[in-house]
């Protein structure tokens, strides 16, 4: 297993700087009231491809030698990965291919194509998403992007910190949504070698709290399709990510769907932007843990954008 | 009639400036590429109390001698107007009052209120808003803000495109939605001055298309209750409105309601950003008006973000 190190971070900026945008960070006076403490929200919903994803996708990409390059990319992933594998992919010129189920919401499969990728479909079930996936990259030769447990992609998602802690000075903590851990990850590589004084969490749907088990029992546990509105933390823990994780979180917090649920709306309806459901777990565990961020000042992930318009939770 | 000059424009953006948001501006690939034309979307809808319309309530009631200012302010209004000035009221510490129909969402009685303002309901009828407000007046001594006939509104107003030419350069055109004309008067007051080169465009719903209908025919034409989704452009032009509409104005376009609910959609889906139907007209006349800003660089009024999330027009 290699773990990605503080210059793999650096390598990541200098390589998809062209390819990524550095988003903003914004407030809000009355969420902070609300809170009892001073909260930057780093905005990665107005990423590329609507989600932080485009940072380690492309890391991987433009990483890849013209050789491997030309036989293109590969990955499993029904959610924003995919979309950001195939963004990054159409932007190098190169052929990806996503393994999703047929069952998949035709929102995200027509993203992947919007890119130019292309979707095969297999059974929902890890069994027909293994030999489908297997068929593919025999086929093409193609590069398989795992969604988070790669080095290539831990480093590219750690440029999202860097440039929050050059926006925001003198953070006590970050917080990010948990689910495979490759934002979390990502920003303990960058935290624990330029800013070892900033804690790190990360918050996690009480639905789907294998992370906040795995960090408290001290080894990986994986739970079955666990269910949850925030769809982008289903997945659990592998070796790479459990090894950040493990050595660097503060702590895990966990929110109910109700509590997840409230705070989307709280900001959407204030901050006035679109997000996934995934993305207001940070703020979901903050209001019930005041005790925690009490006037500190505190930066927190906006991982994603990309919702269903037509299908909004609170409705 | 006062119409307020550039000198007015410049003492409100100092006068205001530590009460609003320089709002960023925003562009996405994706929509220029739709539009054939490069779009910078200025971000109102991120500005304080979530309007361009905070600029003008500030810029009103930090005007105001302490004596006048002691006595508060009141309007009438049941859209952005009414909120914004309870908030720059609540900023000065002084009284505010809104009239306000009965029937008016309990989710804008609320904003008032949630800024520190006193909501006086009326009947849903002009004699009564008129009877009611007139009471409120000789009882307070309250200052009236107009939400758009009002030289100070319109000076402030008049700061967000001053803004917008500081962040973009060598804008072609400047387009922002129509109702009774407040913050179409301010970009003609500053761009008339500033950057007389760039041409001003207004937007406005075909089924409240009143100050198209003035525009063509060289006199206000005011509508009886006319029907939109945008429902901040209802009201007509009034004479300090019409000065600026008559004398700088290139043209009005319309678009049909199904455009401004298509636009508003792909602006959520695209941009990531909670913005209003009113301020989703200007694109959906772009959108049908391609050859008038085909390889153009245009400016884009995002006019506020209060939309009710339970109820938005696409559902």
């Amino acid at each position: 297993m290699y773990i990605p190190t503080l210059a793999d971070m650096t390598a990541a900026e200098e390589r998809i700087r062209r390819h990524i945008h550095r988003t903003p960070v914004l407030t809000s006076s009355f969420i902070n009231s609300l809170a009892g403490a001073e909260l930057f929200f780093k905005c990665e919903n107005f990423q590329k491809a609507g989600a932080f994803k485009a940072r380690g996708a492309s890391n991987a990409v433009f990483g890849l030698s013209d050789e491997q390059a030309a036989r293109g990319v590969a990955t499993h992933s029904s959610g924003n990965h995919g979309t950001c594998l195939s963004y990054a992919a159409g932007r190098r010129g190169i052929p990806c291919t996503v393994v999703m189920p047929r069952t998949a919401p035709q929102a995200k499969k027509d993203a992947v194509r919007g890119y130019g990728g292309k979707v095969v479909e297999c059974e929902p079930s890890t069994s027909s998403r293994e030999a489908v996936f297997a068929e593919v990259v025999a086929e093409t030769g193609a590069e398989f992007v795992h969604p988070y447990n790669d080095p290539r992609v831990i480093a590219g998602q750690a440029t999202c910190s860097k440039e929050l802690i050059e926006q925001v000075d003198g953070l006590d903590a970050v917080i990010a949504p948990i689910g495979g851990g490759g934002m979390v990850s990502g920003t303990c590589l960058t935290l624990s070698n330029l800013a070892p004084r900033i804690r790190i969490y990360a918050a996690e749907p009480e639905q789907a709290d294998d992370a906040y088990r795995s960090f408290k029992a001290g080894h990986i546990i994986a739970d079955d399709a666990p269910n949850t509105v925030a769809d982008g933390l289903k997945v659990p823990l592998k070796d790479l990510t459990w090894h950040f994780v493990k050595n660097h979180v503060t702590d895990i917090l966990t929110a109910s769907e109700e509590d997840i649920v409230d705070a989307m709306k709280l900001i959407w309806k204030r901050m006035k932007i679109v997000m996934e459901p995934s993305s207001a777990v940070p703020l979901a565990t903050i209001l019930k843990n005041k005790h925690v961020f009490a006037g500190k000042r505190v930066g927190i992930i906006i991982t994603g954008g990309n919702v269903d318009l037509d299908k909004l939770p609170w409705q």
